[in-house]
């Protein structure tokens, strides 16, 4: 389907370089602190058209950052969300103007815990505020600006990214033409709480946090950070998925009566332990949890969704996957009933997959339909505008 | 319903006290070493009547013991199945003679990682070998043959005893003439390993854990253990039940931005883990998850489960709560579709409940209903014989 192109296939956004963006206005936090400057690093695909209607917002995960699509020079894997992204893909860069970022608090660059705050020159550590999904729309809504992009045709998250997309709707309803919100829920469930609750101890209970003070002592609370990750990964994949790749099969074919790896899947785990504290903040990590665990839009309406979301203006697409154990599909149609209920546009699809919370980033033809299909639709809706 | 009795209610055992029963013949481990001699603690309600007929074993799961019953002196609360053990209760002491033990490689007193390796004249600590439900039953059968017991009446278990009833209907088929199998699965499934491998992990990368010799150095691997417990409840619990009985409340009302406890649910796992570290120990807790991740008595039947219980001869209780997600009914159910298929006598009952896995442990009137009406058949058919 896709043939070479300077060195990258013709679908490809080739190669991409993040910028970054200083923002000097002070920015009221939910938690009651002031920000008095920060930086995004974005990165944008395609070509923002004369009266900037084709730009399309993509609001990261827990572990994401802003490098969506296409490649970093030197890297052979392309962005986190390539497969959706570039010329004639869902999110197509021959029509769209996509926009990605890395949130405030994140570790990729953007003002966050592992940057420098400037008022002690050391790095902000566990002294970086404590920030809500409210906050990074708002740090988007002034990046927006920037751009001068008063009306996003799309914004796009999945997880975590989808609840961004969910606040933008409810929160600046006049600037979201369409919001997608890909495998997710409403807020977290008691249990989503508590599996995020344990990878925080597991990361503040390591000695080598040194009580988030990791950086200065040049040290790492690797075990901690492995052991949130490999939680937090099993809550991704679905126990049938599982099953299906590594059902018991050991890795020496044996038991050792020993406690060393040997099921398949505690190698897989480990892997994905490992090779995330290599990439991965764990000030960052605690953020983002915290960032899950206080989402809940209908908090401010006595409880009731369907109140939270009576001002929306945004056609909706709603999509969940069937073995999303994580925020299943259930979670999802309580969203798309919401929005029903104050008769507002949404579109809701289940998508068949065997690969859990984690499908929202992996290759499933219909999933990729769904997406195509609502993107060319809002595509032609906005050009007749 | 109970009327007090010396103190206490007419349906309890009462007072109660262990007993500690000293083994000298070698055993040989299926992982290949060789116990000396061991010690079981063990606690018996009822009376052994003249033929030996109505003995009850009651075998117990990851962190029970031998304390299924009654009251240690000065204790407020009694043994952990305390509900289902007594006279006229399910398990009737009026006519059951239950014997319950704490199994090696326990914490409660019989030989395992806290008792002194008579060749160090140290705890064994990390050196106690690793063992399996095969290697239990066998210690249980010479158990048996020093009670004086050709063939129980009945072996009762929920979660990893249900495994060691299953185990012994398949050895010893001559042995057992019912088994009563709560709560189980015929093996573990990829997602029980890999939060067993979590729980490990989180111990032995607890500096405190000083290769699992802590004890030699009065020190307890706290936080690691605790993590392992907070992620073991969570699997034992539903997700429902989380949502009715913890929701998304908040301890102080509202949201502090802070990494302090805020949830009931944090509050609630983080109570578990501390009350659990004062009771249990770090390499009793490895030894009991290996053991529950190697069962798998399918496995030298070609993986099949039905051949692997061609030979029982046991009548068969199978019992399995409705909301248990770690050892779900369908686990259950593939245990009386092996047996059914081999045409042997199986009662399969799906209770419903709200509590997750922990049901096994929890009063509830159509389980206990269950396991009387069985008890009182078997009771009546063993006295047929």
């Amino acid at each position: 389907m896709s043939t070479e192109k300077g060195g990258y296939a013709s679908d490809s956004v080739g190669l991409v370089e993040p910028q970054t963006i200083q923002f000097d206005e002070p920015l009221e936090l939910a938690c009651g602190r002031t920000l008095p400057s920060y930086q995004l690093v974005v990165e944008t695909y395609g070509k923002l058209n004369a009266d900037k209607s084709n730009a399309l917002l993509v609001c990261h995960a827990l572990s994401g950052d802003h490098h969506a699509a296409g490649f970093h020079a030197g890297d052979e894997r392309p962005g986190w969300w390539d497969q959706h992204i570039g010329p004639g893909k869902p999110m197509d860069t021959d029509k769209y103007f996509v926009v990605s970022l890395n949130n405030i608090g994140g570790c990729a660059g953007s003002t966050g815990p592992t940057t420098l705050n400037s008022e002690t020159g050391k790095p902000w550590g566990p002294d970086f505020p404590i920030v809500t999904v409210g906050d990074w729309v708002r740090t988007q809504v002034r990046l927006a600006d920037r751009l001068g992009i008063g009306r996003w045709a799309a914004i796009v998250g999945g997880s975590l990214g989808a609840m961004q997309a969910l606040q933008w709707s409810i929160d600046f309803p006049d600037r979201v033409a369409s919001a997608l919100i890909i495998a997710a829920a409403p807020k977290l469930s008691a249990q989503n709480i508590a599996f995020n609750e344990i990878a925080r101890r597991a990361i503040m209970s390591d000695p080598q946090f040194a009580q988030g003070r990791y950086a200065e002592q040049s040290a790492v609370p690797r075990h901690g950070l492995m052991l949130a990750r490999m939680l937090g990964h099993i809550t991704y994949i679905s126990d049938d998925m599982m099953r299906e790749r590594f059902g018991r099969e050991l890795r020496e074919g044996k038991v050792n009566f020993g406690f060393d790896v040997e099921f398949q899947i505690e190698s897989y785990l480990r892997h994905q332990g490992e090779t995330f504290v290599d990439r991965f903040d764990a000030n960052t990590y605690l953020l983002m949890t915290k960032a899950l665990d206080y989402f809940d839009p209908a908090d401010q309406h006595n409880g009731e969704l369907r109140q939270a979301l009576s001002g929306v203006a945004a056609r909706f697409l709603v999509i969940s996957f069937t073995s999303d154990w994580r925020f299943s599909p259930q979670r999802s149609r309580e969203i798309v009933a919401a929005l029903h209920q104050n008769r507002k546009s949404a579109s809701y699809a289940e998508i068949e997959s065997p690969d859990g919370h984690d499908a929202f980033l992996l290759p499933n033809q219909q999933y990729e339909t769904c997406l195509r299909s609502f993107l060319q639709q809002q595509q032609t809706a906005g050009a007749a505008l």
